[in-house]
Formats: structure tokens, sequence, C-alpha cells
């Protein structure tokens, strides 16, 4: 274990507002309303677009008076590539004044570099981390993001990431700043039971990886000081990032299963839910490793 | 108990962002900075003003090329008379681009009433909850405040309400609208070293307070649905609220007396300090209540 000769004393949090509960995607015109915008763009993929929820929640954005279309070309696993496409798309269609992601966290990822991308100069890769792309701060602030996840696992609605894949480099890489972080996050755990069960044991096991990920890796305590300038979102496990990953696991052990075997059981989607919901909390603040197969290691070291 | 005929089923859940640890108030000035302001107005009281804290963070502040100013007339206790003569002094000194309050919560409510006013038409009284007040929610964004709690017990830096008394009704009411809160908190707990013993037991029982209330509160599922613009700040107690309640009572038990009996407790200091915070965002949402002196009674009930 590596003993800092200046210990880092100072540790932050972050997290979107929530709105949590079955009906409360039914709302979001109403809060985008909060917002004073007139222009909304909702982002989603094709798989999400054909269950109907993304258009539903733009007429229901429309009925509050704003004019909303839905883009349905997000890639599931987004590339350079894809998320060109969609940043051509927000940019030759705009201004927009706020964006709403419907889906996993391709679709919410994808919102974050459309934002991103539509409210500040340059190109995509001026903005992916170092060494692949330039990791350059956004100069100007972002719209209003609300991010609404129909699978249970992403966490992506409560993070300042938006995770791609460099196809010419075939690498996988990400874009990540503060400001990227959704404004709202709409947990809607109906919009989450059709998943079938094989999305629903994977997504499950994104929850189970970013809570463990994110309660085992290296407490803030365990860095060097950092100047303000230096901090970053992923800032190593802290008591208030703990917290919700056990939290996290204590709702997963008791949903997990019941989920993935009945989907239509709504007690246990809506656990999940909270669970994905309080994993990306957790992690989008301490972040997530690699961990390492050493066989007995104690917590942090 | 009363069983509504349809149950709530959404909850609602914000925060400001959080700084914490000993030396964070020392970075505030880089924080300002990320949100572009140039003149920024730091409240305190006179007791707060005399330990320097306030100053200091001023002058840091300064460092970053801002222009910041101490008020220190805050009235321990804010009245009608003691917000008026602040946001008369904001007024006229002004316009500014951000507030800072570094005291209990008596500066970080007179702050919130000050931005309120500064930033938004009509007078104080227009605000306050009706029926004392007309109850009115402000038409104007608020600019950023960040609160600097220095005592371990108000939670003011996590909530939407400022707390006043109407001297000429002799009664005890508030301001309340999610534009209220703070975007960020700091807490810093070497800035609560200098609480005197009586003051650290009676804010550590504010802290018990707040997080027992919070958690005894009606379930947000206990309530009629409301429509998405009769949604308050306090919802009920709910898994998040909970989750916070439960965790700042667990540090109160094992920080409380150490933190009175011996006040150099940096140890102490800083779990009391994280309790006030935690208990400060289960009631920042999920709300207080008058427990009834009922003896036996289920959770909620």
């Amino acid at each position: 274990m590596i003993v800092p000769s200046n210990p880092e004393s100072v540790f932050t949090y972050g997290a979107p507002a929530l709105k949590f509960g079955s009906g409360a995607s039914a709302e979001i015109g109403f809060d985008l309303g909060q917002y004073g915008v007139r222009r909304v763009l909702v982002l989603t993929d094709a798989g999400v677009a054909a269950t109907g929820a993304p258009a539903r929640i733009a007429e229901q954005i429309a009925g509050f008076g704003m004019h909303a279309e839905v883009y349905d070309g997000v890639h599931v696993e987004p590339t350079d590539e894809s998320l060109l496409a969609a940043i051509g798309h927000a940019r030759a269609s705009g201004p927009w004044d706020a964006f709403v992601a419907v889906g996993g966290g391709s679709s919410i990822d994808t919102a974050k570099a459309v934002n991103l991308l539509s409210t500040n100069p340059g190109e995509l890769m001026d903005y992916i981390n170092a060494p692949i792309g330039a990791g350059r701060a956004p100069s100007h602030p972002l719209k209003p993001l609300v991010a609404v996840p129909t699978t249970t696992g992403t966490g992506s609605e409560s993070t300042t990431i938006c995770v791609l894949d460099v196809l010419g480099l075939k690498v996988k890489t990400g874009i990540s700043h503060a400001r990227l972080r959704p404004v709202l996050a709409v947990v809607d755990p109906d919009l989450t039971m059709t998943q079938p069960p094989e999305v629903t044991a994977a997504a499950g096991m994104d929850i189970l990886c970013h809570a463990l990920e994110s309660y085992t890796a290296r407490p803030y305590t365990s860095y060097e000081r950092r100047r303000p300038e230096e901090r970053v979102p992923y800032c190593g496990s802290n008591p208030v990032a703990d917290m919700w990953s056990e939290q996290a696991i204590r709702l997963l052990a008791g949903s997990f299963r019941t989920a993935v075997r009945r989907g239509d059981d709504a007690e246990a989607r809506g656990a999940m839910a909270l669970a994905a919901t309080f994993a990306g909390l957790g992690f989008g603040n301490a972040g997530v490793h690699i961990p390492q197969p050493t066989p007995i290691r104690s917590r942090g070291g």
C-alpha cells in the first residue's frame, strides 16, 4: 500500500436531483418547465423507441407547450462514429434548450456528448480523456439534461462520464467532467418492467460491480493531497459513497433473483431500480477500478 | 393512521454538491471561479466574524481575482427585521453574482433570503409561507449560494428553507422553495473546533432531532398522490432520506459525547460535522415534524 506523505483530507460529492417511483416519468414536461426551456430533444435507441416510452415522454412534454422531438439513432455501446452522428443531428436541428435521455447507459452517455458538443466549441476528440483525446474542459455551461434510465444497471444518470469506443484505435475510453452530470434523474420502475431476463441479469451484475468496485476503491485519504484544480469527480471511496454502495448491495441481495425470475414483480423491479440508482450515486463519486486478483486483501489496501 | 385512496408512489430528492473535510473552506475561491462570478457577498454574524474565518474566506476569494465583501450583521435566530436589514444592504451594495454564508443556520438562512430578494422582485412578506405571507414562488433564478456551516447541527446547508421570527406577529415561520437550496455545501470540521461545549451539545441535539423526526416522519406513500405542481421539498420519509438519517444517528452515537467533553478531538468533530450534514440531507427531503407523545407507536403510523 502506498502511504501518501501529505494525505488528502477532502472528498467531494455531487448528484443529480432525483425523482423516483412509479409514474415519475409522466411528469417530465412539468419538470422541464421549471427550467424555462422551449425546445427539447429526446434521445433514445431504436429498441427503446419501439417500447413507445420515448414518444410518450415527448408527447407529454409537448403538452406543456414545449417543442419536443425524438432522436432514436443512439448506438448501443456508443462509438465515436455514433456520437458524431448524434451530435451532427443535434447541431443541424438545434439550438436545443434541454435534452432528455430515455434508455440505458448508451442513450444517457450519448445525450451527455450531444449536450457538450452542442453548447461548446470544438470537436469530440478535443474533449475525450487524454491521451486518446485532448482532455479539454468545457468552457461554456451545458443545457439541462434529464436522464430517464430504462435498464436497472447503468447508473449513468448519476455520473459525469460518457463512455465510448474509438473505432479507429480499437479502444474504450470516455469523456469526464462535472458539467456532464444530468441535472435530474427520473427513475420510474414501470419503464424497467420490459427488460428481458438476460438484460435484468447483466444489468444487475453491473449494479453489483459498481457497488463493490466503488466500495473497495482506494480511499480518498490514500491519495496525496490535491490542489482544488486537480480534483476529479471520482475521488476515491469515502463515507458518502460507501453508504450508497452498502445500501445498493443490500437492496440487490433482496431483489436480484426475483427480478430475473419474475420480471413482472413490481416490488423487485422497484428495489432493483433503487439499487441501480444508489450504486450510481456511489461510484459516480468514488469511482470504479479493476479489482486485483489478490485472495486476501484488507479493505482499500 | 390515514389510508390514502390513491397513495403517492413518487418521492423526490435534492441536495447541494458537497465538499467535505479539513481544509475544504480554503478552496472556496476556486470553487466560485467555476461559476464565473465577479462580486461575492460573504454573510455571517458578529460572533463568527470574530473568529476570523469569514475574513479569511473573503481574502481567499479575492485571491482568485473576485471582489469579496463581508456583511456581519446576521442576527442569531433571524427575524423579519434582521432579514430586511440584510436584504437592504445587499440591494444597496449589489448587484452580487454569488453569496457565501459562513456560520450556523442563522447565517445560511439569512443568505437564502438575501439571495431570493436580491434576484427577485417584491418584498419579504410576498415569499413567506402562507398564511403568514403570500407564499409566492420565485420567478427568476437565484445566484449561486455556497454554505459553510461552522456549527455541527443546522443542516441548513442542505435544505430549501429559511426560518425566521415575524416579530409583529410573534410567530416563527419560514420561506421554502427548491431554488433556495445552496448549490454547494463546504463542510470543514476545522471551522467547528471553536464551538463551546454548550453549543456542541445543543447543536448535537439538533442533529438527533433532525434525524429522528425525519426517520419517523409520515412515509411519502401515506399521502394522497400529488400532481407534479403540488410536490414540496419535504416529501415524507423515503428510502433515501432514511439512509441519511440512520447513518447520522450511527455517527452521533460514536462521537457526540466525546465532542462535547473534548472539543479538540478532531476525529469526533469530523464525525459530528458529517452527522450534521447527513441529517440535513435526510430531513431536507423527508421533512421534520412534531413527534406525538404516544408511548407505543409503529414506525410512520
